[in-house]
Formats: structure tokens, C-alpha cells, sequence
């Protein structure tokens, strides 16, 4: 219930919006200021250029982001201020610092927080529809253990500067609003990513999720972990428990294609489809020296070529193929290695394109491991005595479009935000990256925004994103929100 | 002194000399049986039928070798009595069992042993001339710790199986003759291999072979080692103070060779020239889902393509190139490498080309690496953002030429005990892997007998050489120690 002093506050804060809004305000809502009671503005009332006017405070949010990197700092990496990495893995004491942080932040902001049996954190404001499922700002606060600043702590501090924004201009949304913080989206200590998220959504079992050691040889099991921190929700973790109205994620691109083509804001459609699998070479272990080529069945000599004619197949395809991670045994400089297993990453927009790509490597591994002539990797050389090849499918994701409404949404916030000449700055794209959003678009509209970061790199304590992108991420998020709330009440009537 | 009783024993051996021995030796040495105090036969004194008659005792050679490799068993491959590996790791327990062997059998065949500062064991059968240097078979008692029964083991077994050959006939050699067990040939335990060899040649600095520490993090070094299984010896380790007059290694081949091409003997001429080098490709970590290729600077990409142009380059010049270890950073399925270190080994019997090989790898990695199109690893693909190359020398071995005569007596021993027919059975061969004989091959006249063992496959458990070759290649060293010991005498008179 209002308070005189909170009216006062209230009509203080009104006074900040801009004579634009509070002119077009005037005229299409002559119920503000004219009631005794005093009323909030409805989006519905809104106009374009009203919502164009409501204004996040870029300064706030930069600097409550680089007050929450306080908690789990990491490696420093330049002089400035900010130019800290982070380390703050997903249900430390750093984790626990930041979510009490959220939690306080968004009840002192008015909010009702939830919180589910995967920790998940749902903090909502009311709207007038009061049993509806929010419309959702979602990221995570964890990081990587060699973080930045700005992966998912970007897109929880843009969600929750949006709600401060419409608390400060009471805004009243059709339909509660609101900000999740998702557990565990990195999968670096517990590994599996957007492991949380893909519970709510019912595409990974609770008792998985709960039963997974730390990485390294901990005791602790995610499970032990959210107790011990007091997260461990009563709420089930469940899209049908707790459904979404629709979720809006603001993200760093974690790539170089905004950057490079002078892009602002990314309305991002969907996240392209990947596969991980595990390629196990196996050949047999020799004396670098007394075996010549011809009776080799040399493992890494094979996988050099593998790896080699992923890429080269991949580029063919319009796909693409990374290898992260190749270990290899005796691993001695004088034995011709007989075992290799290396990871191999395989990604395209297109499900089919994917397939494509998959069966054929599938095929080609194989008679290039056998000495055949394909793809060039076996032209020149000695043919040796040949390896076999296994493949283990690791993950599958297929690809995720994300709901058009949403896309919309974000993509005219950032062209009112930009302006009319914006131009190639607003770019529809597709996500390289999965996220918590791929697996609430399975229940829910759901869209994200990208804003780029310098020279795309990510998971990295130099990870920067400049004070202009995180503002325009945040400025795109609320107005896409708040778009979407019309829409919904659109729709809805 | 021989007792009457000995005397009694050297007649019933002498009986075992076959028939065409025994009749010869009565042709040309009456003296034999027709005088008073018995006399021993002198190598200078033998027909080359006679020396082709003196017969080692297979059966006793297999079953010492195989009575031995109780001490230090390894991991059973097969279901057969000696089909079990070795884990006799240099200066450990089993190590010191087999010494303590080596010493009491040598000794009890009348031998003078001799223990230098690196544990080398040198057991000496008196000859005419006493003050001369030693005519030696050496090899090796240590093993890998996944080792096989021959690698090493053999060569000493041959070689204590020709002193009791040449006791068991009476043989008489004009110079000494002698047994070396090299300490830590195989540089598993302390790492550098042929250590011992190398002290005694002045190539490596005692100071320095002490000091080194057991591998894994152990505490023991090669020094308290050596002390606590009591073979610290108090001889100088070194060619000056304990010359050796020429050193004969029997060993198995540890590759194919021999056996593809239905060969018996090699008859080896020396020992190829290798470099180990460490090659680091550095690149920029990025995210595998969303760098586009031509953003990636892609270090596992690129260290692919170097291997597979390192075979290539290598294949063309007639020289080997392998790579054993390869390590990456970050090592994520999702991450592109930033940074890989991996080996390069290379290898000719000529150092010229062995040089050609390095110059023309030095100059084409850095240019691939750029993405420029050489040897056609970048024809295909996309050519990135590109990355830098490293070099760093780590091991350097020139090739190494045997001694001629010694080379010689290998044949022509080999020759006369396979028969006329032996075509192809003796081959002159060039060591692919480094032996003791590199060293000693550095101060003394130095040859190799090599002899096959199946499917070229050695450091595993499952390393085998048949009895047949076994015993042929203690015959042929046996008749090598007895000819060059002839040719010494014919060279010095």
C-alpha cells in the first residue's frame, strides 16, 4: 500500500521522466496527476515515442554490475578499475554473496522472490494481471573460473535496472514483470551447462542435476551445495510449476561479428544446432625411429588429418567443426602415439546442414584413417598401416529459433533506442553460444538481445564490454519488455 | 689354479665341441690332449670352421634370461610361461636383484668385476694380454616401466652366455673379453637416457647424472639411488680411466625391418641422427560456436597442419618426423586453443639431410601458420587470423658411424652361422633409436647386432623375440668377440 511519503517519492521520480514522455503522457492519459489517487502508467497507454523516452540510468548500472564483481573477483588483467576478471563459480561463498545481493536488491524494489529446488531465482513484479506468468529478464550470475565481468552478469544487472527504471517512472505492466537468475549456466564447476534452466524445462532430470560431482575430484554434489548455501529451493523446478510468460535475455555476443561490422544491438532469431562428439584414433605405439612410415599406424598423425578435413568439410558446408580438447597416449617424444581422443565440435543454423556434415565426416574419417584419398589431407605422405576411428555422441542440441514476436520486440526497442538512421547497427543473428534462453524457448516466447564485446573474446578475464553497449543492452531490454507487455495485453484482449 | 677336478670338467665340456671342432683343433693344435697341462685353445689359433663350431648353449641362454625376469615382472599379455612384461626400473629393488646376479654369475666364471661411480658393472674374463682394454658385449638389466624381456635384457644375457661358451671350450682370447650392464639406459626413472654410457664417454657431466630427480615427483635421485642399492662403485666412470679395447651390442631390432624382409642378423653400421624438438603454436582461446573461421586464430588447427606437413616434408626428403606429445590450453570442447606445445622428433642417418629437413620445417611451419599455401595443408579451408610458430631445441644427436672391422666381424659371425645361403638373412642396418653403443662407439671401436622381434613392437609388455633369434643373436655376438679378439691380435703383431 502507498504511503504519502512514497507518493512523494513517486511524484519525484515522475518529475525525471522526459518532457517528451510527460507531454504525450499528459495528453493520451489525462488520468496522471488528474486522480486523487494517484495512478501509474500503463504501457497499453503508452506511445512509441513515450516508451522511446523511458530511460535507464547507464551510470547505475555500471556501476551496480562492477559492485557485485566485488564478490569472486579473479585475475587482474589491466590498470583500470574494472579490468578484473571474475571467478565465481556457480554456489561458492562469492556465488551466495551475489545471490543475497539479488535477492535483497529486488524485495526492497518491490518484488516477490522465488526460489525453485534448482536455486533457480525468479524475482517478480506485479502487474495489473497479478496470476499471469511474468514477462522475464533471465541470465545468470556465476561465471568461469577465468571469467569476465560481463557473460550473464550483464543481462541479471540490465534486468534489474530495467525493473529500478520502471519503479522510478511507475510504469504499471499489463501483465508481473520480472528478473531470474539462472544456477549454474556455465556447467564449469557442476558440468553441465545451462544445467538449471534445462531442468525447469524438463530436458535434464532433477536427480541428474542434483547428483553431479564438482569438477577436479570434489565431494561436493550440486545438490550438497545448494543446501549448503541455502539455496536449495521448496519451489518444484518445473515449467509447469512455475511457468514463464516469456523471457528476454541480454547477452554479450562472446563473438566478433557485431564488432566487426560496426553492429550495435543483435536481435537474436535462434541458436544454431551442435554436436559434441568424442573421436577415439586408435593405431599402435611405435619407436619414432626404428619404424619407418610404411608400417606406422600412427594416431596423431591420423587425427592431425581428421581435425585438418573437419574444418576444410565444415567450410564446405557452410558448418562449422573446432576441436577443444586431444589427449593422447603413450605421450612419450620417441613412441609414435597409438591412441588419440580429441573432442570434435560441429555447429550450423540448419539441422540438416548439421547432419550433412556429420555423415560425412562419419564416412571420410573412416577411409582417411584407412590411407584413402580424400579431401587431400592423404595426397602427399606415406600410407602406413592405418587406424580405425570411433565416434562417441557426447551432446545434442539441435537448433533453437527463438519466438518472433520476441525478436520483434527487441529489435524495434533497439532501432527507437538508435534512432532512425541505425542502419546496420540493429542485425537479426543467430547465437553461436547456447544459453539458459535455448531451453525456456521451449515453453515460453523468448528472445535475446547481443551487444558486442571487444574483439569477441569471452570466458576470459579480459572479457570488456564499454559502458555504451551495456547501457544499450539494458535500454533494448526494457523497451523490449515493455513492448512485449503491450503486446501480450494486445493479444490477450 | 684348475684342480684335477676342473681339469676333469673342461674334458667332459670339451667333449660338447662338435665333431668338426674337435677334429680341426687335433689337426692344427696337437698340443691339445698331447701334452701334460692342458692347454687352452687361442682364438688366433682357430680355422674359421673352428670358430664357426663353437656352439653357445641356446636352451641355457632362454632359460637364464627368463630366470632373471622373475625380478621386476610386469604386466602378463599372453598365457604362455614367459609371456609376461617387465617393470625393472633402473637402480629400484629388482634392479639390485638382477645386479647382484650379474656380479655372482659373472664372478663364479671367473671373472674380475669392476663397479665405476654411475653403477656401470664391468666383468672382465682374464685374456693373454692382461693389461690390455677389454673386447665387451654391453647392454642393459633395466626396463621400461611397461618394458618387454629383450630390449637390453638380451644383450647382456648373450653376453655372460659367450664367457661361459668360451669357459665351456676352453677358449683362450688374447685379449680380455668382458660383459658390461650399463646403468639406466632406458632414462625412465631418471630421465635422460643412456646416462651412464654418456658419463663414461664425458658427454654428460657426472654432476649433472646424480642430480636427477626420479620422474612423478619422487625424492630419490640418481646419486641415493645408487648408494642405497650399494652400486655407488668407486672407479672413475670414464673412457680415460677405464677404456674399453672395442663393445658389441646384441639387441632387438625394435622394428620392422628384419622381419618384413626375412632378415635374421643385422649387422648395424651405425645410428641415425635426431633432433627432439619442441614446437609451441600460439593462437587466441575463442568460443567454438560463435568465431566465425575467418576470426579464429585457431592453434590446434594449425598444430594439425604443421604434423601432418611435418610427415609430408619429412616423406619427401627421405628422413622420419614424428610427434609423440601434444598438450593444448584451454582444453574445452567449446573453446578453439589459443596455445599448443608439441614434440617434434626427426631423424636420418645423414646429418646434412636431417639439417635440409629442420631448415625447410623452420621456414614452411611459420608460412602455414600464416596461412600461406604450402605443401597444400591450406588449400582447403579458411585462412583466419593466423598464428605464430616456436621453435625450441631439446635433444641433439648427430648420426653415428660404427667401426668398419667391428661391422665386420658382425657379418661375416652372422654369415658363417646362418651358412652360404644366408643371402639376404644378413643385412647391414642403421639404428633408428639411440643405444650405449652411440657413446662407446665415441672412444672405442663399436658395432650392433640386431636381431627381429615381432611386429617391430618393443617398450610393451608384449615385446617378443623368438629362442631361434635369441640364440641366433648370441651366436653371432659370441663370434664377433672372438674375431675382432683374432683381428686385434693380427693388427697389433
Amino acid at each position: 500500500m502507498p504511503t504519502m511519503n512514497s507518493t512523494l517519492q513517486r511524484t519525484i521520480r515522475a518529475s525525471r521522466l522526459s518532457k517528451d514522455l510527460i507531454s504525450h503522457h499528459r495528453l493520451q492519459s489525462p488520468r496522471l496527476f488528474s486522480t486523487t489517487r494517484w495512478r501509474n502508467i500503463r504501457t497499453t497507454e503508452m506511445s512509441e515515442s513515450q516508451l522511446a523516452a523511458v530511460k535507464i540510468d547507464r551510470d547505475r548500472l555500471w556501476k551496480d554490475l562492477h559492485g557485485t564483481c566485488e564478490w569472486g573477483k579473479g585475475e587482474r588483467w589491466g590498470d583500470g578499475a574494472t579490468d578484473i576478471g571474475m571467478a565465481r563459480l556457480t554456489l561458492s561463498d562469492a556465488d551466495k554473496q551475489a545471490r543475497d545481493w539479488f535477492v535483497e536488491t529486488t524485495e526492497s524494489l518491490g518484488c516477490k522472490v522465488k526460489i525453485d529446488a534448482m536455486g533457480n531465482i525468479f524475482a517478480i513484479r506485479p502487474g495489473k494481471q497479478t496470476s499471469a506468468a511474468p514477462t522475464y529478464a533471465g541470465s545468470h550470475l556465476d561465471t568461469q573460473p577465468t571469467g569476465g565481468r560481463y557473460d550473464g552478469i550483464l543481462g541479471v544487472h540490465a534486468g534489474i535496472e530495467a525493473l529500478k527504471t520502471m519503479k522510478d517512472n511507475d510504469i504499471e505492466t499489463e501483465f508481473p514483470t520480472g528478473v531470474i537468475n539462472w544456477t549454474n549456466e556455465e556447467g564449469a564447476r557442476f558440468p553441465i551447462s545451462m544445467v538449471s534452466s534445462g531442468v525447469w524445462a524438463g530436458a535434464i532430470p532433477l536427480e541428474k542435476s542434483y547428483n553431479l560431482f564438482e569438477v577436479g575430484g570434489g565431494k561436493a554434489t550440486q545438490k550438497s551445495e545448494l543446501k549448503r548455501i541455502g539455496y536449495l529451493g521448496d519451489l518444484e523446478a518445473s515449467y509447469k510449476a512455475n511457468p514463464i510468460g516469456a523471457h528476454f535475455e541480454l547477452h554479450i555476443e562472446q563473438g566478433p561479428i557485431l564488432e566487426n561490422s560496426g553492429g550495435k544491438i543483435g536481435a537474436v532469431e535462434g541458436v544454431q544446432a551442435f554436436r559434441w562428439h568424442i573421436i577415439t584414433v586408435k593405431g599402435r605405439d611405435c619407436h619414432t625411429g626404428t619404424t619407418d612410415f610404411e608400417n606406422r599406424s600412427d594416431a596423431m598423425l591420423t587425427a592431425a588429418k581428421l581435425i585438418l578435413h573437419s574444418h576444410n568439410k565444415a567450410q564446405e558446408l557452410g558448418c562449422l567443426a573446432s576441436t577443444g580438447i586431444l589427449t593422447l597416449k603413450p605421450g612419450s617424444t620417441n613412441t609414435v602415439p597409438g591412441f588419440v581422443r580429441f573432442s570434435l565440435d560441429i555447429r550450423s543454423k540448419d539441422d540438416a546442414k548439421l547432419q550433412a556434415l556429420e555423415d560425412a565426416l562419419k564416412s571420410d574419417f573412416a577411409k582417411i584413417a584407412e590411407g584413402e584419398q580424400i579431401g587431400g589431407v592423404n595426397e602427399r605422405g606415406v600410407k602406413g598401416r592405418g587406424c580405425t576411428v570411433e565416434w562417441q555422441l557426447d551432446t545434442d542440441s539441435p537448433a533453437t529459433k527463438f519466438h518472433e514476436d520476441c525478436v520483434k520486440c527487441v529489435e524495434e526497442s533497439a532501432k527507437d533506442m538508435l534512432g532512425t538512421n541505425s542502419g546496420n547497427q540493429v542485425q537479426r543473428m543467430t547465437s553461436g553460444a547456447g544459453h539458459d534462453s535455448v531451453y525456456t524457448s521451449r515453453h515460453a516466447p523468448t528472445s535475446m538481445i547481443f551487444v558486442p564485446c571487444r574483439d569477441g573474446v569471452s570466458h576470459n578475464p579480459a572479457e570488456y564490454c564499454s559502458p555504451e553497449d551495456c547501457g544499450n543492452g539494458a535500454q533494448t531490454l526494457l523497451g523490449a519488455i515493455l513492448r512485449y507487455d503491450r503486446l501480450r495485453a494486445e493479444r490477450a484482449s
